[in-house]
């Protein structure tokens, strides 16, 4: 019996501010990755999010960012390696803490916004994450996108890699993903976004916005949590998932 | 033979900004309190600080504080036991990932500033950090003023608990400090505070300002790195405890 | 004819996070209290809520607040006098920037939260913020709980005072609010609370939690933003204070 | 008689921590860029520097910057012009008011680290800092790197522009500044340096790196700050300036 997971961005709330309906998507995923304090998060938040994947029996993850809170970290900053290196040993180890003190262990890392597309393709952000993580901890399993210079680094380094794919972006012919800046971007049908993960999973092809089939690692499916209508989504995801004998 | 133990904060830089003379310090002292980001520090910095204590063989602490960088974390906060759990999480979480990316081990904690004062007399505040420590590594010391309610909050979660003693401050008969505020508050000479020094450690006594020798328990020397002079005075102090027989 | 008016914070979102329904509370008050980025709001939320207010004929006010983001500027800091002063100045001033490039002028200003707090019952702390309202503009008026020593503080600055109440809080014997931690503390009830405002500002007293009339100065009356229903609740003070001949 | 202009970075202290050397360099220079809170500075250090200037007849300019403590504000982050414009009220506005309370007022703008890079190339991110300016106040001189985007912009909206060069930095043959990661990017002769601005403010030319001479305009000469040697060069240059008649 072949195994999927879906993953989501979790624990994003921050002080007096909420973003996300965690406790009700959390019933619909298997992996979560959670916000460490940079792009969103605080230490409250983070101790609620671990308790609240471990009620619910999903693995956790450290989703380390860029440090900027006022854009969310989905704004480019021009960092050294070391600097990338850095923050995620910072970020990964401050999650960690609550998930030790909850008495749980930590499962994943998939870095953030900016810091994610950029490491999608500059080989030295990569590899510098990529040996964060492990020297972090060589057990962790490294989530990139899905043929990035991230998931090549994380097998360079030793790591497990999960090869992360969309349920609701489009693909190019190169196997990258298509800008939101283009109309195109996003899949707003919840059943055609559904039949491409069925595609990418089963077949571990997707078709790209040209209309041909092309090959994609699809270890893992990145669902959004912060839509009105995210945990209904996700629950198609899982429910179609196992009907069609996936174990999650 | 005794063993005595002297500890610095380090790791109080923080981006383009340096405080401190770490470099020199470091080589005559035995535990280090490195700054978590809260109030000072920043990841670059407590990676080079970790370095630095494993390349001298200093046992390395965890330095949690207040989030407050504008006020170097010395400016009393009101915050719940809840939050003050979650800063010591967070904060030692992070240090600790800097000592396992090193392939070193963390060895205690020490609150910094406003939150080392609070939890020196709230004993909510003190059980909750004692927690914290607790839930995250029950191994790890906790550094806490010589007999504070953060010592009786450590010893009752059951963890090893220094309790601290400075060198450069004077005592009043209730066993606390004298408050900066007053005249009579520092030690500043330097004879005069080695003498101190040696009479906690030996006697396990203090002559308070009044005159009188009260009990202090005085398992490790807290000295200032951030004046010129403080690498001096450090290895003055390491010296006349190695030629009394103290192992350090 | 009379005139009142109605305060609400505003701009309180920040980044990502969204909070309060600004563009409908905004219908029906006459002062906004604008948050300037240290306890919620940040310059594109600034720079969009100046907007709404120009747009709305409503007064612009800062809402400068402690450095505590993660705490939304509620949790009490010992900071002294001098750096009230500065806290007041710095935000202020921020505020002002995006009024003076959107071409309109400052009105009022009215400390946030914990500071509005402090400055209710510390004289130094409040002759601090009435004397940086003073020399940033001394014909800004200054926004504070009727009765308090910050109302003294500004009266004695020779800045114009608004003495403010509040719509949906009880009153004790003293004049002071029913601290949130008691049950009564609250008027849940909206035609109780319109009822305490139609006594205030028509006789210029309250009656207290015990049953006594008091005197109390209402120039402004402070309702809140970040309900669901406090568009509703603050239109409906609007209403009936227009009914009652009130100059809006 | 010609005059000429020194200016330097000030107030890039923060907190507990002190850049620069203030107190000397003040007394060769003769406008100041006061750094805002978001790379340096903070409330304290922007009203005691903005005191200094005053002490010292030194004219007063805004230096806002990046949203970027750790990095001191040199990393270049991709935000869009709309968001630069925000960061320059925000700052702007923060720092006026702490020279309106001083009964002073505002001279100019410069732009900090990369934003002021940005600026130089990036004619949308320059529009919209020149906008900014301009809709706070349009009476202020907006610096900028001679012969820069961001100076045709300040240009364009009506603004004084100050074009300024640097006196420790050597020329390529397009006018730009030489990297700093290449070789040749620095003149750590005194002399040379100073050699470098008599003739940039005599001639309006600069000897490029390749043996050229360039025209280039001098409105203002940068000196930096924060080496130990800076007050001692900074004052050869004033007097050298002062000696060939120049009014300062």
């Amino acid at each position: 019996m072949k195994s999927a997971d879906i993953n989501c961005d979790m624990g994003e709330s921050f002080g007096a501010y909420t973003i996300g309906n965690d406790q009700k998507v959390i019933q619909s995923i298997t992996s979560a990755n959670i916000a460490c304090g940079y792009h969103a998060g605080d230490p409250a938040t983070m101790a609620k999010t671990v308790r609240l994947c471990i009620d619910n029996g999903v693995k956790i993850g450290a989703h380390p960012a860029l440090p900027d809170l006022i854009g969310f970290g989905r704004r480019t900053m021009q960092i050294t390696p070391n600097e990338a290196y850095q923050l995620i040993i910072y970020q990964t180890g401050a999650l960690s803490g609550f998930v030790k003190a909850a008495g749980s262990s930590l499962s994943h890392v998939k870095p953030h916004g900016a810091l994610y597309n950029m490491a999608a393709t500059d080989r030295l952000i990569a590899e510098a994450i990529a040996q964060a993580v492990c020297d972090f901890d060589s057990r962790l399993t490294l989530f990139a996108l899905s043929g990035s210079a991230l998931a090549k680094a994380g097998k360079k380094a030793g790591l497990a890699v999960a090869h992360e794919v969309f349920a609701d972006r489009t693909y190019q012919e190169d196997g990258s993903l298509t800008p939101r800046s283009e109309a195109n971007a996003l899949i707003t049908d919840d059943n055609k976004a559904i039949d491409q993960v069925m595609q990418m999973v089963k077949s571990q092809t997707v078709t790209t916005v040209s209309g041909e089939n092309i090959p994609i690692i699809a270890d893992t499916i990145c669902v959004h949590g912060d839509s009105p209508q995210a945990s209904e989504f996700a629950q198609k995801i899982h429910r179609q998932l196992q009907k069609e004998g996936f174990l999650l």
